[in-house]
This record gives structure tokens, C-alpha cells and sequence, in this order.
């Protein structure tokens, strides 16, 4: 359409942000919709998937599909149909007038006329001392990722949900120990996963514990960590209301996160796209009160792990991702083509 | 669990009444999680896809998949983490006690403490000859699945509703042109549809025409269609009552049926669970306002094309069939094994 024009000028049909499960599949459905999309690789392009080694429960593999061959394969369908790829982090969203202005981190604008906002959730730290330097030196949010690492140690896992279950028993298969330290004295897990946890036998549990500090360095990795206690749980609370707690360093190999996800929705701050408390973006039902993609900003649709604290599956993002792509051709149809404000190129 | 009790005596934890891509996903969901489902094949097992040759739109297949292949790819993977499949169609639903009881066209009764469904929507056929031949072979029911085949091509589309304009639309976005055949001579769709589709230099209209027959193989894809017109319209009804009509043999690559769909919820009515004036199935929100596939009656989810008149796709299907197997399972959780007591429905 407009491929003769600089990059500065140009306006896109749509851009999608994130490269994930939910923006290939938005990539692929504007693409065979001849919409041209762009689709915005972030700073974990493929998204939370590629942290995962086996994929069993995505439809359509009997045998299972790897997660990084899941989303090479997405983006190899997406750019069969014309979509196309960059890098860049959305720093600032400018959605007042049209074309939208997406700010990216090097500085670049990116204009479109609509928004597919798919950037997805990230894990969450704990903020225990040192976690900064040793993010990725023996800390880790991703078992998957991580675990192989750490055969023979003694590792940590943080959290009493699903996902610390998960990379507990997960974990086991390398590491001499694994223990789950858990601020409480119950697990937040379903029975399934919590009884699976439990009756490992190289899993044990840390009750109302919590992580307070790392050790280490980038050089030699973690080499142990320091754990508070308080027999009513909530160790970090009680020691700052300045009740006498337990304080315990143990030698460990390694420490996973297990502690959720937070969205990745900061650029929409203020931009009039409705969020919740967390962060998570919220859509809108249609006039037959049916789920819809569409946020609170004309032209803006969400889709995937961004706006869904809830199922947070592959096959349930590519599916919103599907729903925003449909919802973003119906909405770029009804849309008057009068680009309202001359376009000022960026110097 | 209770293998050794016969069929008649045995409480399903969880039976999932249809096998397209909805059904299938949340078995391999329901089977993961341990829940030994139940799928119930009906008239069209495998669903809709089956009439699809090929999915270039499913995530994950950059060269695409067959509708036949991607449903027998599903069935082996949700039947090798434990899914049972049995075929019959439910004639009526016994939902004001638990276990639940579905009554099949068979005469068998099937218990279930919860219940998915996902019978799918069936998209209305003209009744023209050759049809049956070349449903997914030109002949289609889905413009966003297949437009993308007739690039260059001259195709009609049957229809004076909105789903037909939208495909007209979507259709002149890759075809030579567009001819909409209608029965009437004036549209049924909405004026803004209506408008659209009439703007549009590539879209024509045959008014009082019907599509009586179609021609080609399923070697050659459809390559002509018969039409049969009278000037005051329902030209079929009128030949029929002996009245004289045109008949006349175009050229065509492909042809659109765009008449609606219906959904297959017959065996629900008077049950409690919500449907709306076309059948569809109500889910209801959660308490953050986000998407469920909880209907109104507990412990009876719905995914798939049965819960969605707006959107229609494999992949999304697939996504809210993995959603309902999740919510069945946190359901089946919180139950209490008291199998007997009389429902409340909610309001």
C-alpha cells in the first residue's frame, strides 16, 4: 500500500503490539484479511511460551509441540500472509487523535489507525534483597527455562499457587531438593496440583516463610538465601509491624519465582483504555451482552495474557488473539477514511 | 473410577455433548485434569471444521491443516490423555437434580455431576443440487475461512442478511467480483450493511434469484452455478406452484452461503440454562466482569459455537472449549459429592 514511504510517514492499518501466542494469531487473521499488520516484538519476543519446553494441551498435536516451535511456526504462518515484524518496546501511547502514536524506546513513532494490544503478563519478582543482580545467575521465574541447570543442587521455589507447584515438581527432576517456601500455612494451589506437590518425595515445604534476601554473585550464582519466619505467617508484615520473627540462611543453588504474572499494560496509562487494579485490561460486551475485544478507546482491542487473569492459556490467547484481528477489520470497514489530522513527520 | 458399573449405573464426572473443536479442546482439558470425560458425538461429528478442506487461519500450521485432519489430530490427542468418545445425540436434558441426566436419541440415559456444551451452531443449506458433493470444495458456509482461496475468482454469495453482505464485503476484498444472490428484492440486513455491500464497485446483486444448482468436482472446485429467477421473487416457490421462470448458467470459482447458522440447543429448552432468541447460549460474567462459559445453571458450561453468533472460529472455539473444561474443573472442586439434592437456578 504505502511501501514507498519512509517508515516515519507511513500509517499502518494496524499494529499489533506483542509477539506472543495472541498477537500471531491477531497477525495472522489481519493478514489473510489483507490489513498489512505490524506486529511489535517486545523485550521477550514469542512471549511467556517460549519460557515452556512441552506444549500437550494446544489442540491440533497429539504428540505435543514445543513451545518455541509453536510460536516459529505462528510467525512463519503470520509472514506467509504478509505481516510484518520489528523490535521495539511501546514506551508511550498517544491515542487522542488519529492515527494512534505509538512511542517506541529507540525513539521511533509508529502510527496506525488501530491498536491490537497483546504485550501479554510478566512473572513477578519478590523483592527480596539482591534479586536485581542475580536475575538470571541461579534466580529464575521459569523452571522450564532454568531447571536443567540445576542438577544436584538444592533449590527454592517461592509461591503456594499453581504455578509454584508446577515448577516444584518440575524442578525435582533435576535438583537434589526442592523446597516451596510459602508465606502461609495453605497452599493457594488447586487440590490436584497441591496433592501432587505434597506426595513428592523430594518436595518439601517451608510454611509461613518468605524469601528476605539473596547471596551470591553473577560470577559463582546463588549460594544461599536468607528466609524470615513467623508462626502466623506473613513474615515480612509481622517484622514490619516489629513482632519478633525467625530469620534463617540456608546454602541453596538456586531460587525460582512462583508468584504470578503482572500485565504488561504501563504504556496505557492515562490513555482512557480501561484497566484494573492489577493492570490487566478490561474489554467490553457487545449489545447482546457477548464478549467482545473491544476496550474503552475506539480502535484499541486487547487480546491474550493482557487482558486474562483468569485462563491464561495458549489456545485461549490465540483465540482472543483471533477475536481482536476480526474485531479490528470490522471497526477499520466503519471507519470513515478521513485521516482527521494532517501527519507531522518526526524529525 | 467405576469402570466395573455398567453404562446405565455410571456417574460421569463430566460429559461434553459434541466433538468439533470445541468439545475436542476441552476434553484434552477435562482428561488432563483427570476428569475421564465423556464426548458425545452427534449427527456431525468433528463439527463444522469437517467441511473445511483446508485452515490456513489455526495458529500453529504455517502451511496450513485439514478441517478432517486438525479434528483427528484432536480427538487422538484428547483420547491419549484418557477422553472416552460414544455417539448419540441428546434428545432432552434432566438438569433439576444431580447427577444430571441426558436422555440420547437411543433411548440411553447418561449421568454427568457437570456438563459442557459444545453442539455447535450448523450453518444453513439452500438445498441446491450438488451440494452435498461440494460443501469444501468451492462451496462454502465461511467467507473469512476460505476467501482468501479465490483470489481473482467470480463468486457468489446466497443471502440478503447481514452475514451475507459481510461476506460479500470480506469476498470483494480477493475476488474479481461478487454477485450476491438474493430471493427477494430488497435486502434483509441492516442499512448500514445494505449500504456498504451496494457501494462497493465489486459487489452486484441478483435480485429475486435463488441458487438452484451447482456445478463442478471435487477435483475441479466448483466452476458454474444455475440460477432461477422470477420477477416477483422466491423464484423456487413460484416454479414449484408451475409458474414460468428464467433459468440461467453462470461462471463462478466458489459460492457463499450466507443464510445463518443454528445453533444446537434444542434439547436445553425449558432447562434453566439461558438462551437467546436464535437459540444461542448465554454465559455469564464473573465478579471481576470477565468472560466465563458458566451458564445459568450450575455446573452446565458452554463453548464454542453454541455460546457464539459473533465471531465463529476454529481457533476461538478451541479456546473457550479449554475455558469450559477449566471452569468444570474448578467446579467439580467446590462440589460437594452430594449427588441427589434438588438445583437452585440461578437468576
Amino acid at each position: 500500500m504505502n511501501e514507498g514511504k519512509a517508515e516515519s510517514e507511513r500509517v499502518h492499518e494496524v499494529v499489533i503490539v506483542g509477539s506472543g501466542v495472541a498477537g500471531l494469531s491477531a497477525a495472522v487473521y489481519a493478514a489473510r484479511a489483507d490489513l498489512e499488520p505490524l506486529v511489535l516484538e517486545g523485550p521477550e519476543p514469542g512471549g511467556q511460551l517460549t519460557l515452556t519446553t512441552d506444549v500437550e494441551n494446544y489442540l491440533g498435536f497429539p504428540e505435543g509441540v514445543g513451545g518455541m516451535e509453536l510460536i516459529q511456526n505462528g510467525k512463519e504462518q503470520a509472514a506467509r500472509f504478509g505481516a510484518e515484524f520489528t523490535h521495539g518496546t511501546v514506551e508511550n501511547a498517544s491515542l487522542e487523535r488519529r492515527p494512534y502514536e505509538l512511542e517506541l524506546s529507540t525513539g521511533e513513532i509508529l502510527r496506525a489507525r488501530a491498536l491490537i494490544v497483546a504485550s501479554g503478563a510478566s512473572a513477578r519478582w519478590v523483592g527480596a534483597d539482591g534479586e536485581d543482580e542475580l536475575m538470571g545467575y541461579g534466580l529464575s521465574t521459569c523452571a522450564t527455562c532454568d531447571g536443567a541447570f540445576h542438577r544436584g543442587d538444592d533449590v527454592l521455589v517461592v509461591g503456594g499457587g499453581d504455578s509454584a507447584m508446577e515448577e516444584a515438581l518440575f524442578l525435582a527432576k533435576f535438583a537434589d531438593s526442592v523446597t516451596v517456601v510459602h508465606r502461609r500455612d495453605e497452599l493457594r494451589a488447586s487440590e490436584i496440583m497441591a496433592e501432587r506437590a505434597r506426595e513428592h518425595e523430594d518436595v518439601d515445604f517451608r510454611w509461613n516463610t518468605e524469601l528476605e534476601a539473596l547471596h551470591g554473585s553473577q560470577a559463582d550464582g546463588v549460594t544461599g538465601a536468607t528466609l524470615i519466619s513467623h508462626p502466623e505467617g506473613h513474615p515480612t508484615d509481622k517484622a514490619d509491624a516489629g513482632l519478633e520473627v525467625t530469620r534463617e540462611t540456608v546454602d541453596v543453588g538456586g531460587v525460582f519465582y512462583g508468584i504470578g504474572h503482572t500485565p504488561n499494560t504501563d504504556f496505557l496509562e492515562d490513555t482512557g483504555v480501561e484497566r484494573d487494579e492489577s493492570g490487566y485490561l478490561h474489554t467490553r460486551s457487545d449489545d447482546a451482552d457477548r464478549v467482545t475485544t473491544v476496550t474503552a478507546v475506539d480502535g484499541v482491542f486487547a487480546a491474550g495474557d493482557v487482558a486474562d487473569p483468569r485462563y491464561r492459556q495458549a489456545i485461549t490467547a490465540a483465540g482472543t488473539g483471533s477475536m481482536a484481528a476480526l474485531d479490528a477489520e470490522a471497526y477499520l470497514e466503519t471507519l470513515e477514511h478521513v485521516e482527521t489530522q494532517p501527519i507531522e513527520v518526526s524529525q
